[in-house]
């Protein structure tokens, strides 16, 4: 089988089967799967191959059900960012327009942020939940967050153990694999994928993240869930906030409709990958009706209390929707990062301005790693804008100034500024359907 | 290191070494080393990593020093064969012309024979040697016959036997860091290589195997010791016999001017082999003066007589070079391999035919299998020559006719027969020197 793939051939089902059920159990060597994951890092995977091991993985474990609620199931599902907060956002709007959205999210590691440890800036938010009570909050309110259970298709912990120790990580079939076999197994009906790319994006390249959001498409649907993909800017943060409370902040704020200029590309986006929801599940018959209900949902205020009732029954203190500010403090030190020149803004270096967040306690090194809510960083000026020598390029929320210098230095040097302006980036590239 | 690797750029010294020292040493995990072996296999490496990880290898055992022998000290290699015995002829030939050859050789494997299994047919002869009677052996009768020491690039085992599970062995860049870590280790001025390409070669492509030969000539002239290689053909059994007494027999009888014609090509290639060695390590001026020398050697009988002390020093029975046949007695079953028809031999799968006298007894499906000296196969036809049908392809020696069959059955289809008569392959195809 290493050597099939090692000369660029194609794996049958019967041996991406006895592959990944090998890992699984520990009867394969790591080093001889390992040896098979460079192999298919370098030679690739049909979408035949690609979908047969993500039918294998998701088969490593159970499959929730959830077909005797009514509604349609819809999730989606993001490659990361930095500052991307839609989830807090779309899952309101999706289910007061009437999906069920049984949303099962991750941690954040590395540069990016996590929809579960953003929750828990919330005072009471529990993301811990038994199945029987995520499915009640599910029927009840129409969306409920919890993190992936050991049970969903164990066999991608363990891949991806493996694939980080040796540089495989960022093969498209792998990674299909590895998002679409818990998706498949979560009991949706249908699928929005937002597909990042840009310096804050794990794809950076345009053209590798057109191919991945083609292949997880191509899976999806190959497994009878409708499937559709965005494929959206990662240039720069999206909206102002980079953190946990900080972004909780701006989602309440734009479900509150209170929110600032800067928090429109995130409330566009959210409402785009909403009504794409509402749309590909059946809850709407058109996009255009879709839009037309996502967004009168959010400025009703409709899609504020419901998400008021998912905080009230994950255990949250409701008040969040009210007082966002004070329920949800930042640190006590503001820092400026100041512009060292008057110019354009015309790149930022996104990974760099989340490492740095990360660095001052708002993120994660390692899965093990605590997380300080409290810290953030505001991102001020915005690609194509322009700024004075002194302006603040962000405004950053530390414990200690001591510290903060380098997480300055550090964001300062990831924005370049530039004589001309450099067009803002259009937030969504392409949209991908099968 | 991986990483880079996958992404097909150049390691650094220091990073080949931290490779090496942490496989031998098991402080690297096994499956990191072979996702980075997968990615050597599929983006190969640069003749500087080659000669690194050569370099690296090496050091990781001992060397030896045989500086205190005058005789300049000169071995042969070869990447192994279907009755490939030259190595039976060519040390007696260079040692009675003046050079030292501190042959170490290995057992056989899969479809090719070994030499240390092949002298072992002689009775009492010893291979398990102190390397002080080596060196004594050595000085004494000017070669002398060794299997590989614990000592000697221990690194090259560990790594073969991931390269063996991980479906990489067939990599230039770590075929080259095998072979020539215990070559160079071996105190040794000059190296000829016999690299083989054929339906019994390891690199059955032509273009492989030159590739592969170039890379080992320009790793031993990196480290001053003076390498040659010859390209030579594979695509038909060396000579006549295939197995262990046989081989040695078929040895003895060119030694001692008494081999059929049949015997012709390995009589040359040993020859051949031998002079280049003798010229390469400077014992002869001229190319010319050492094949002189080395046929002189050979038809006076001095190069038996040399094989014959050699014999002797290793505990073997001497009389193995007067009786031959009664020394070196093949099993009591003679069958005929009868041709299906009349025509042409047109070609041959060697390995097959390997294959099928392994396993009779005559070879090892794993390293720890007994063999059986006396099972062997004779290919009396050749390609190129002419057979009616129901002439013998060749005789198979064997312990049990009904066994036997089978081996009759997978050798008669291992030939193609033709109407038209294919040009017989020329031994020699390139010579490949810095």
């Amino acid at each position: 089988m290493i050597r099939k793939k090692r000369d660029g051939r194609a794996l049958s089902r019967e041996e991406i089967n006895f592959f990944v059920g090998g890992v699984t159990s520990g009867r394969l060597a790591d080093y001889q799967a390992s040896a098979l994951l460079m192999a298919v890092f370098l030679n690739g995977m049909s979408a035949d191959e690609t979908a047969w091991l993500t039918e294998a993985m998701l088969r490593s474990g159970v499959s929730l059900d959830f077909s005797d609620i009514e509604k349609p199931k819809v999730d989606k599902h993001s490659t990361g960012g930095v500052g991307d907060k839609a989830s807090l956002i779309l899952a309101p709007v999706a289910a007061c327009c009437g999906a069920a959205v049984p949303m099962i999210s991750g941690r954040g590691l590395g540069h990016t942020g996590g929809t579960l440890d953003k929750l828990e800036s919330i005072p009471g938010y529990r993301v811990h939940l038994e199945l029987a009570e995520f499915r009640a909050i599910l029927e009840k309110v129409g969306f409920a967050m919890m993190g992936q259970t050991a049970e969903i298709a164990p066999a991608d912990k363990k891949l991806y153990a493996l694939r980080d120790a040796t540089a495989t990580v960022e093969a498209i079939p792998l990674i299909v694999g590895s998002i679409m076999s818990k998706k498949m197994a979560a009991g949706l009906d249908a699928l929005v994928l937002d597909v990042k790319t840009g310096t804050g994006a794990f794809m950076s390249e345009e053209e590798d993240a057109r191919a991945l959001a083609r292949a997880l498409v191509a899976t999806g649907n190959s497994f009878g869930v409708r499937t559709e993909a965005l494929l959206t800017d990662m240039s720069q943060p999206l909206g102002r906030g980079v953190g946990h409370a900080i972004e909780v902040r701006e989602c309440v704020e734009i479900l509150r409709n209170e929110a600032g200029p800067g928090a429109e590309e995130v409330r566009e986006l959210s409402l785009e990958l909403a009504a794409r929801m509402v749309a590909l599940s059946g809850v709407e018959p058109s996009l255009d009706a879709a839009r037309e209900k996502t967004r009168r949902s959010l400025e009703s205020g409709s899609a504020l209390e419901c998400f008021r009732q998912n905080v009230i029954a994950q255990g949250g203190d409701p008040r969040v929707c009210d007082e966002p500010a004070r329920l949800l403090p930042l640190t006590p030190h503001e820092v400026r990062v100041e512009s060292p020149r008057t110019g354009f803004v015309t790149e930022i270096d996104t990974a760099e301005v989340g490492h740095a967040v990360a660095a001052l306690g708002g993120g994660r090194t390692r899965i093990e790693d605590a997380i300080d809510h409290a810290v953030g960083y505001s991102a001020e000026a915005k690609i194509g804008d322009r700024v004075r020598e002194g302006d603040a390029l962000g405004l950053l929320y530390c414990r200690d100034l001591a510290q903060a210098r380098e997480a300055l230095e550090r964001i300062r040097a990831a924005y370049q500024l530039g004589d001309e302006r450099a067009p803002a980036p259009p937030l969504i590239k392409e949209v991908i359907t099968a």
